[in-house]
């Protein structure tokens, strides 16, 4: 028996069940008697919110640093960035007596509508599981832990504790559980908070096969599975489920009820240990991590939030305006480049240690050159012409417009979704107006996803997407206009043209409690490309103030083994006259599958920094996931023997290189021929063809005669292809007459013979 | 016991068991100890396939008219004239000796690959209701037999014997039943014939749900369920679902199937007697019709035939070339000019009594002008050159290019599915070059479904949409091209732009045994206006040789009762120079609604004849049902009280009138609040508001101070829409501490009293 295992054994039914349940809003049951400590979780993800009264849920909280919000930091392409981060984060949760932040979200960005994308890394689940892995991996490395949500399908927040989110296996399987399943191995998390919703029927907090199943079986997550606060329903049930720690507490009526159903029989105390003993773990690891022993270094954090905000904004579009030049005269415009819209509503709230204020850091780059401020939109909702006006008028006069335009506050949240993509009505005249006048405008957007920019984004010269830029994103916002950073960030979300091209539109939020996820696989980039349907911005899509040269791009072999995987290389130089980081993405499309598959993939990418005119060749590794898709029909992961084009660019649009490869597949696949089995299936089948092909010639004379005599075509049909889509029971049942037995009873007998095979062959 | 019960009484189980299955591929069995004479099905639905032999399936059938296929009849929006030739199907019926005729199919045109859309009517339930319902009536008039099919949701060919249509139950109910149900309803068809697939992973043959609680149960059926030929799995569960007769027979183990499961106490004896009384009831009609007394009138028959292609044929786009005039010089090009592409494959293959060939019955109508003709394309998917060569020299000598386009017959067909929206790449080619050397160029298209004309739709100057025709379709094109018919036919489907903007792209037609149909409710014009996608030609839409007015758009009153309906009357005036007739089209268009609802639906038509100059009063009824959606929370019809907008138009995208009407609910809804329902759900319900406001205040104040002391705004949430959009039950958790019992135990009190009140309103 080891320590834990005798641990458990010296807690009374009671203690036990009091540990899976809180004991405040932000603690764990400690246990006195046993030197069992309380665990302090704190809200995240990008940063440490610490309320300092455990029993209060939304109280204001100490001053933390607020890094950029996920969306900004999907935006970096940069694992190793965010693994620096996560050190920092860290080093604020010890200080302020943190013992697990709660985060990073990885849920994917199913509709730009979510009230919660900002929080969220990307649309494309593996970009989401790198970064959300390195991330993870940052914290815990200084004995920090994490928990990773919202698991799963949790894709909006429209009734977001109710909903029945209605997905398929393979889409889950594929788009909605990846990078989950990424970050859980690679990271190994010391937690994972189930969300509020229901998955296919059942709420994610008794989803013994998400919680259970995948996540503690097939993913071998040896943690605390931890509800999301206030996502238990039936404590038992939960507990059943796989759902280990219930937060908030405390509630003396849940722990009694598992009391009650240990006592009773209704629930297995093996169960409740397994539960104890995990929390035990994790209250170890906490423990053995000192902390509020010393302060964290609020500048270098300050600086380290800078540096990610500059690294994550995508300068979207530049006809050669920027970088601006000092000296020049600004005429910045719009409310947010006083008060800077740096972080989004709900549960990721940081109280800052300090705001840049974007305008203020211009003016310390600015130069020689004069700023006038203008304020161009107000507070609140209501339209002022006139502050359009004095906009229009300090813009003309100047030689560049610089408008920060940001999406209200109360409109990305967590609680509520967006119902448009827009920005005000009042936001949407200013940029037009003044661009009318100053064709010099640039445009900064604080939004944590995606914009309609339809309505003016010819009329302007360059606009940068800022996202919830975090509290140093002022100063972000001025070294990227200035030239200080060369721009690298890239959208991990596609910018859709409208809201009625979004791949949900139809399906988005959900009635009558329930959301059906209908676009299936088809999410982001996946879907734009396989309707063929243009785009504002397309996922990865970023530039930057140099320019890059692809080159020699080349397979480390032309075939290779699935289990092996493959690398591509490519050579990058950087053709323009100032340093700066390409993020070289490499998208893998099949030429061919047994199921429906999207168009091409993101399955791999390096971020490179290139000195103007430097070379370097970039390898990227691609796994046998990489070719793999989840066939529900195995239930399993398979990699299809055949070629697959690697396409390597510098967006989802923008492919700058192509490799064809052939993947050799080592893993044969077992029979599945059934009752139901087709007659292709049968000719298909490496095992069935043989038991089946003498068969098959007499059958298709026979048929002949059963059909109609001699002249099939009198019924002006293609037989072929009408037999071999038929079911073999089925065809069979039409010449039942000339059979030796009912067809049946032929085709459980050809189906026995293919079980022995398999069997033998196994 | 009336005499149907006193025959069944007098069968015995063998009789009984074997009257279920058929005796032959087109009989039941006879019992003739009783007097109980066979019934013979046979194929349809746009004529008479009579196999002589009853025991061959396919055989070559004898001599019959081949009226237009569904897709050509859908397109004439005229149910009298359905009627009509309802009535000559039923005078060969009888004339060939079949009791019923199987078919019309109603099923929806979720995609325009449907490989057997041409033997259907719309993509739009309730036109594909109406017209089957009249075709229905007018054969059952004669005292002959339909079969209406395939009952339910199979919208493709693709594995049909075994693809499981997953499909949620509002789309079941407000697109792939309603066609069905009014059909059922207003024509009583003899048999319902149900299809082969699955729908929500129960067989069609086997679903007790669609079979006996809606079809016999909801809409009342009183006739007989028969399978499709081959659909049956298993006879006993077939059976108890509501299965009456399997197709085809003789099936001894299946007879001996149920025999033994009566035996057994497996199956209820009753069951056995159900399906038997019905099987029983109409033998008794059929044989009720004398039959093989009198031959039919092929020549009349000919000429309805013809009469009802011309009605269906539209004309799609017109610069003015056309009506041609008699004199012109005509460039013939096409196979199918000489070689007419008329009918579809599979079981409604129809052996015609005669065929018109275009180009014979053109030179009937050209006066004196030439007719030249040339092949343009070969029999086989080769590509000509020479053909196209010769095509173009004689075009430019002409004065009209005058080109037959035809989909191979092999791609349309019963048993497979298309792949594409294509014209062969010969016939693409030959287009753009005739057009290229001949503005002058009508297109005539023989195809059972839409087709994608991006590549040359802009270089000809008019098109007429053919279908596939019937055998009269020669000579129905010939009076289109010249003006002996004016055109009225209308697009019953959507023809879209191209492939990817379809609907069911991504989901079509499926994988690993099912299809999802993700769209939902989003079929036809539905998606294509919700989604604001531009198309070739829209729903309804189809041009004339004269011109209409509409004026004087009233509703009968502004205000109604759903129980009521309303009228809608509008003016139409025909302003041109030739008789003729416009289709008046009412949409419905909802300003609100509880669940999402597509913008405008379908719900009213009319066919109204016009001679130049004439105008006349069209007054269409709208019912409840016009404007109600089903919502699965009832279980119910809902027809919500508020404002509707009527939309009266000449197509789906040519609106030419708008009225607002006022409708007035007076079926009020139960409440429906239960353990989930949200604050706002809660407020707004008249039952439950009153008994949860009082609470209501008090929860807001004590959940700020739960949620943070004094300053929500601290997470920069709007936490009003945070609070409505919770459950009631999750947001009493969070404040648990300060509660006299658990939150569950407060809400679960509350619906009592909600549940005491309901019941005192009932």
């Amino acid at each position: 028996m080891d320590d834990l295992s005798s641990l458990v054994a010296q807690m009374t039914l009671e203690e036990k069940a009091a540990l899976c349940t809180g004991a405040s809003a932000w603690t764990t049951t400690a246990v006195e008697r046993l030197g069992i400590p309380a665990m302090l979780l704190s809200d995240g993800p990008h940063g440490v919110r610490r309320v300092p009264d455990v029993h209060a849920l939304a109280a204001p909280s100490l001053p933390a640093t607020c890094f950029p919000t996920a969306a900004a930091l999907a935006a970096t392409w940069d694992p190793q960035l965010l693994y620096t981060m996560g050190e920092a984060l860290a080093a604020e949760a010890r200080a302020l007596g943190v013992d697990v932040l709660l985060g990073p979200g990885v849920n994917i960005k199913r509709s730009p509508l979510g009230g919660r994308n900002f929080e969220y890394f990307s649309e494309d689940p593996y970009l989401a599981g790198v970064l959300a892995s390195s991330l993870i991996q940052g914290i815990q490395s200084q004995g920090v832990g994490t928990s990773l949500k919202h698991y799963a399908v949790n894709n909006q927040e429209h009734e977001r504790l109710r909903i029945n989110a209605v997905v398929d296996e393979r889409t889950l399987r594929e788009i909605y559980l990846p990078a989950f399943e990424r970050a859980v191995k690679e990271a190994r998390p010391w937690t994972v908070m189930c969300a509020y919703n229901k998955v296919n029927g059942i709420y994610c907090s008794e989803n013994a096969r998400l919680l259970t199943q995948i996540l503690k079986g097939e993913w071998g997550f040896d943690g605390v599975v931890v509800s999301d606060w206030g996502a238990v329903h039936d404590r038992v049930r939960a507990l059943e489920a796989g759902l280990d720690l219930e937060m908030p507490g405390p509630k003396p009526h849940r722990t009694q009820a598992v009391v009650d159903a240990v006592r009773s029989g209704a629930l297995d105390e093996a169960v409740l240990d397994e539960a104890v003993r995990r929390i035990l773990a994790a209250v170890e690891r906490a423990a053995a991590t000192p902390k509020e022993t010393e302060t964290f270094d609020v500048d270098a954090h300050h600086a380290l939030a800078r540096r990610v905000a500059a690294a994550g904004m995508v300068l979207l579009k530049n006809d050669g305006i920027l970088p601006l030049q000092k000296g020049q005269c600004l005429a910045v415009i719009g409310r947010a480049a006083r008060e800077p819209h740096f972080q989004g509503g709900g549960s990721s709230h940081i109280n800052p240690t300090r705001v840049d204020i974007p305008l203020d850091e211009l003016a310390r780059l600015a130069g020689e050159g004069d700023l006038t401020y203008r304020e161009g939109y107000p507070a609140d909702d209501s339209f002022q012409q006139e502050l359009i006006d004095e906009a229009v008028a300090a813009a003309a006069e100047a030689d560049v417009a610089l408008i920060f335009a940001a999406l209200p506050a109360s409109k990305e949240s967590e609680g509520y979704d967006r119902t448009d993509l827009d920005l005000t009505r009042q936001q949407v005249a200013l940029i037009q107006a003044v661009s009318a006048v100053q064709p010099r405008t640039v445009v900064v957007l604080n939004s944590g996803s995606a914009i309609d920019m339809q309505a003016w984004i010819d009329g302007v010269a360059a606009v940068v997407q800022a996202w919830l830029m975090g509290q140093a994103g002022g100063g972000a916002i001025a070294d990227v206009l200035y030239g200080v950073v060369n721009p690298s960030g890239r959208l991990a979300e596609t910018f859709p043209m409208r809201l009625e091209d979004t791949p949900a539109f139809l399906h988005f939020p959900g009635e009558n409690g329930e959301v059906r996820y209908g676009e299936g696989l088809y999410v982001g980039y996946r879907y734009y490309d396989a309707r063929q349907i243009p785009v504002l911005f397309p996922f990865g899509h970023g530039l930057s103030y140099t320019t890059f040269e692809y080159s020699h791009a080349r397979p480390s072999s032309p075939t290779f083994r699935e289990v092996d995987g493959v690398d591509v290389l490519v050579e990058i130089t950087n053709t323009g006259q100032r340093a700066g980081a390409e993020v070289v993405q490499v998208y893998v499309r099949p030429h061919q599958a047994r199921l429906a598959r999207p168009p091409k993939e993101l399955k791999g990418f390096a971020k490179v920094e290139l000195a103007p005119g430097e070379t370097r060749t970039v390898t990227i590794h691609l796994d046998e996931r990489a070719f793999a898709y989840f066939d529900p029909a195995y239930g399993r992961w398979v990699a299809e023997g055949g070629q697959y084009d690697l396409l390597i660019g510098a967006s989802s649009a923008d492919i700058r290189a192509q490799v064809t490869v052939t993947l050799e597949a080592t893993r044969p696949l077992p029979s599945r021929l059934d009752m139901e089995s087709t007659v292709q299936e049968w000719l298909a089948d490496p095992i069935g063809r043989p038991l089946f092909e003498p068969m098959y010639q007499q059958m298709v004379a026979q048929l002949g005669a059963a059909l109609g005599g001699e002249d099939t075509a009198s019924i002006g049909m293609d037989m072929t292809a009408f037999i071999l889509d038929m079911p073999l029971v089925s065809i069979l049942g039409f010449q039942e007459a000339m059979l030796p037995a009912p067809a049946e009873e032929i085709v459980v007998d050809l189906l026995r013979r293919v079980q022995e095979a398999n069997a033998g062959a196994g």
